[in-house]
């Protein structure tokens, strides 16, 4: 382990997930680690920021190398709180955000708290990386997203003097034994959205509610270069993630009409 | 008026804010307006999703022509809850959401609410517009913002069939008399992002907490082609929003390394 290294980890599950646990115990391996997690989960929160409500941190738990703390706000919350507070001395090597359980790829980037926190880490000049697993339960078997998590870690360190900046990777490790994992494959996002199918329930008094539940459409399940078609050949995706949500192609459209 | 037409209004300051009252007199010009804005302020919930939370629906306000619904839910939900729900029998000619107290420009449309129940119903492959005018406070004038959203939303409307889908317009409004603003620019999100400075305070039992504020840092502040260069020279600035977030310049770069 390289004490020069200062590696900091988030998610969006909740800093108690078995997922994190696994991120916390990865990341010690490449330098010492301080991570700051959401108190409770905090799952589908995207990029979403905490405005006018007060924000409670504390240290949760202290050892050789490992400092976590617990953090009332959103995952990007946490990321801010890091680089803009915590860390305003110091200088940070690495953002890993995850595991996630449960997969971030396609239009999922745009919904997930844990990509939220990397692309928020990746504004302050920090390679950062989102991994995620393809598996939503609570006990998942994150052997797979170790192994291949560890190997993008190393690569990513190794290069990066050389990648340019802002860097984030969305690396998302289908759920399967880690041995039947083909290998990795640099992807771009599957194009494909979100149809929703709200479960209607009444409560004792009568007033009507819903569960958001739905299934992802993807419209171009044959592109064997993009992040779902990865994941269904298992294979782990590593998608390169930016904030310029300008569309160039429609702009040129636009020209005459407005 | 138009009846043939049926307009989808939300945002995300929440069904009581002056700016939806006045987004909602604005629809009704272009045809029926059916409104689900959140029942509370929901500032900065970017694209985010209530999961394993029951989501409650009501009926606030119905009147000639126009229906409006509280939800308990995010700006996304409210969009998610129209399309998927109260809309699956009906054709939806435009979604317009705001108008925004705050500026939505540069890389706040990606924190933004209103831009995320903007960009949700581009995805239902109707054109949409966000309108936010670059003022936060709570009876700021809306008079521009109005003036130049109609004008949008008519060139819109007028050119729909022949404009490409997904369609989603990010249009901010400059803090200024509406006799001062300089036209519409057709523009391309500014780089730049936020640094924060959280206040650190007490609470009564002697334990921290914390406030975000932030500033932006814009980048690239005389590139005359962006969002926020409009806004400072009193234009309407217009960015039309995609959601591949893939960074294929740091793709062709990772070659090699991973």
């Amino acid at each position: 382990m390289s004490r020069d290294r200062l590696i900091f980890v988030t998610n969006d599950d909740g800093y108690m997930s078995k997922g994190f646990s696994a991120m916390v115990e990865l990341a010690s391996e490449f330098g010492e680690v301080i991570a700051i997690a959401p108190e409770r989960v905090q799952s589908g929160m995207s990029q979403a920021i905490t405005i006018n409500q007060p924000l409670f941190l504390r240290l949760a738990e202290q050892r050789e190398g490992v400092t976590i703390y617990a953090f009332s706000g959103t995952p990007v919350d946490c990321s801010k709180i890091a680089f803009d507070h915590l860390f305003s001395e110091r200088r940070v090597d690495l953002v890993l955000s995850g595991i996630n359980h449960g997969s971030n790829a396609a239009i999922n980037v745009m919904y997930s708290g844990t990509m939220g926190a990397a692309i928020e880490g990746s504004l302050y000049d920090v390679p950062s990386i989102g991994l995620s697993l393809d598996d939503h339960s609570a006990d998942a078997d994150f052997e797979g997203a170790v192994k291949y998590g560890r190997e993008v870690i190393a690569s990513v360190l190794e290069a990066a003097d050389r990648l340019p900046r802002p860097l984030c990777l969305n690396v998302n490790v289908p759920r399967c034994a880690a041995s039947e994992i083909q290998g990795i494959r640099l992807c771009r996002q599957t194009r494909g959205f979100w149809r929703e199918d709200f479960f209607e329930r009444e409560d004792p008094s009568g007033r009507k509610y819903f569960w958001l539940t739905g299934a992802f459409q993807n419209i171009e399940p044959n592109s064997e270069d993009t992040d779902e078609w990865a994941l269904a050949h298992r294979y782990v995706a590593v998608v390169p993630v930016q904030t310029d949500m300008t569309d160039y192609r429609v702009l040129k459209s636009l020209d005459g009409v407005l």
